[in-house]
């Protein structure tokens, strides 16, 4: 076991990477058909990543991301966060956003992240902490599957804290959420941030576990999904929920506005969105149709246990 | 003639009216098949507008909006234009997107808009300023009609100030920018805020000439390009340069981040969203061909007159 204190930012790299590995294979594995093709890329204040793409039978576009950068914070991290100028930063995380062809097979992001500053100045403290999430975005709700999803999630949780999935769940409603549509990206998930403090060999192990079940989880989504037929008017739907989900990476969601900001690489950000999504102004929904049903569903703070 | 100290708000929001009329009716005439359609809709704060979307035989996806709205500051808005929480706005304007079916035929963008503030405090002044603009968008660039499309703004501009187009046409160079790409959103145009002082009639002179621009310069690349065939690369290179239009409104355009910020109409603000959009991970385009053409001319700075 790994004493506390030791928990380097090496290890916590290299976990992610051999995380990253093994969600590549088990996706590979269940998807039958893609094969994920690798760019490495360096960046130029240092660092780098590796960026996998799959294009597949099931999945029509998925990225698997790790990265590990490091150099001076950027600047306007270094506002956001309250540290000076000549501060130095250390960030590595996997992030994974998959979209399917079939639109009775729900999109899925995952993310696991570790952040370090490190101030040049000896009266102000480093600081250290990991965040991440797992949120589901089907184009047509399932309640069984949500209820599915959602129970994985609370053990994964419980396993490490009986605090954390209550609190999480929460988040994950209150970040994945497109205020000017009133409407959730999905079903949500859970969603951390932040997480420091004295047991950072706690934190870490919960963030493996969050790492290592999101294969099992969304593997079997593909296969009880993937084979179920689908009409024209599912896929147009599809293509219009992604727009959504354009939406949100690109007016809301912060990780995606930190690449942009801080001049990451731009291919492996926008990794997250869709080969092909849809505007219609004023897209009508027929009443008492799935479509509609899937939307009364987009709210914050439903029970999917119950 | 109106004298300066009696143009009223009243008068500029039923010119702005006025001219939709206009554009909309040309519009029309030149697609030939699509008629608009209206939705008029009203701000909860105060005020509304009249949304008009097409989708005809020449433009797949267009809308030209018309707003005018007023009530107290929305705080984002207070914060960013410093003005006390308890000030009072007015602002109306058209707002103008356009995307048509044949890659051959660009994208347009035009927008003019008047705004006031009103504090509420007898020692702050109440401020004023018009702003506007128009920018080009072609999926692939014709040296010509970029040529034609500037020498009309600039002739449009030289009516009234001899200054206007070289630091207008810069000004829209900067504003229609992609940083994260390191591409302009098209071949440019003209970009203006902020017009205010003693002359308020010849800034209102100056917006009308740019509104009643617009219709003969868009309906004239209409004509031209319309009917010239294109093939499905062509059509696909289309839609991914439609993504990189998603991605400059959704991340850039500060009035669509105005608009979501301050819960505006979303349906009205987003109708400058195409009806299809592509994303492909690391685009691959042809040496030589006409793609990297048109990339290599998505740059800053050039003077398209010459």
């Amino acid at each position: 076991m790994i004493e506390q204190k030791k928990l380097s930012k090496e290890q916590i790299q290299r976990a992610f990477e051999m995380l990253q590995d093994s969600i590549c294979k088990s996706l590979e594995e269940a998807d039958g058909l893609g094969k994920f093709k690798e760019d490495t890329w360096e960046r130029e204040g240092g660092g780098g990543g590796k960026s996998r793409i799959i294009q597949g039978k099931i999945i029509e576009k998925g990225g698997v991301n790790f990265s590990a950068v490091h150099g001076q914070l950027p600047e306007k991290i270094g506002e956001a966060l309250k540290f000076p100028r000549d501060s130095h930063f250390f960030a590595t995380g996997v992030s994974i956003v998959l979209h399917p062809y079939n639109p009775h097979v729900p999109v899925i992001h995952m993310n696991v992240r570790y952040f370090e500053v490190m101030p040049n100045q000896a009266d102000i403290a480093p600081a250290w902490w990991f965040g991440g999430g797992i949120d589901l975005t089907p184009h047509y709700v399932v309640k069984e599957d949500a209820h599915d999803f959602h129970k994985q999630l609370k053990a994964i949780c419980d396993l490490h804290d009986p605090s954390y999935y209550p609190k999480f769940k929460k988040w994950a409603d209150d970040y994945f959420y497109l205020p000017h549509r009133e409407e959730t990206r999905g079903v949500g998930g859970i969603f951390f941030d932040r997480l420091t403090g004295d047991e950072k060999l706690k934190h870490f192990e919960f963030v493996k576990s969050v790492g290592y079940g999101f294969a099992p989880i969304y593997t079997k989504l593909m296969k009880r999904n993937s084979k179920k037929p689908f009409s024209e008017k599912e896929k147009d739907w599809q293509l219009h929920r992604r727009g959504r989900y354009v939406e949100f990476n690109l007016v809301w969601d912060k990780g995606t506005k930190f690449g942009l900001d801080t001049n990451g690489r731009t291919e492996s950000i926008l990794m997250s969105l869709p080969s092909t999504a849809k505007w219609t102004y004023n897209y009508e929904i027929e009443k008492n149709s799935a479509e509609e049903n899937t939307l009364a569903l987009l709210k914050k703070g439903i029970d999917w246990l119950n």
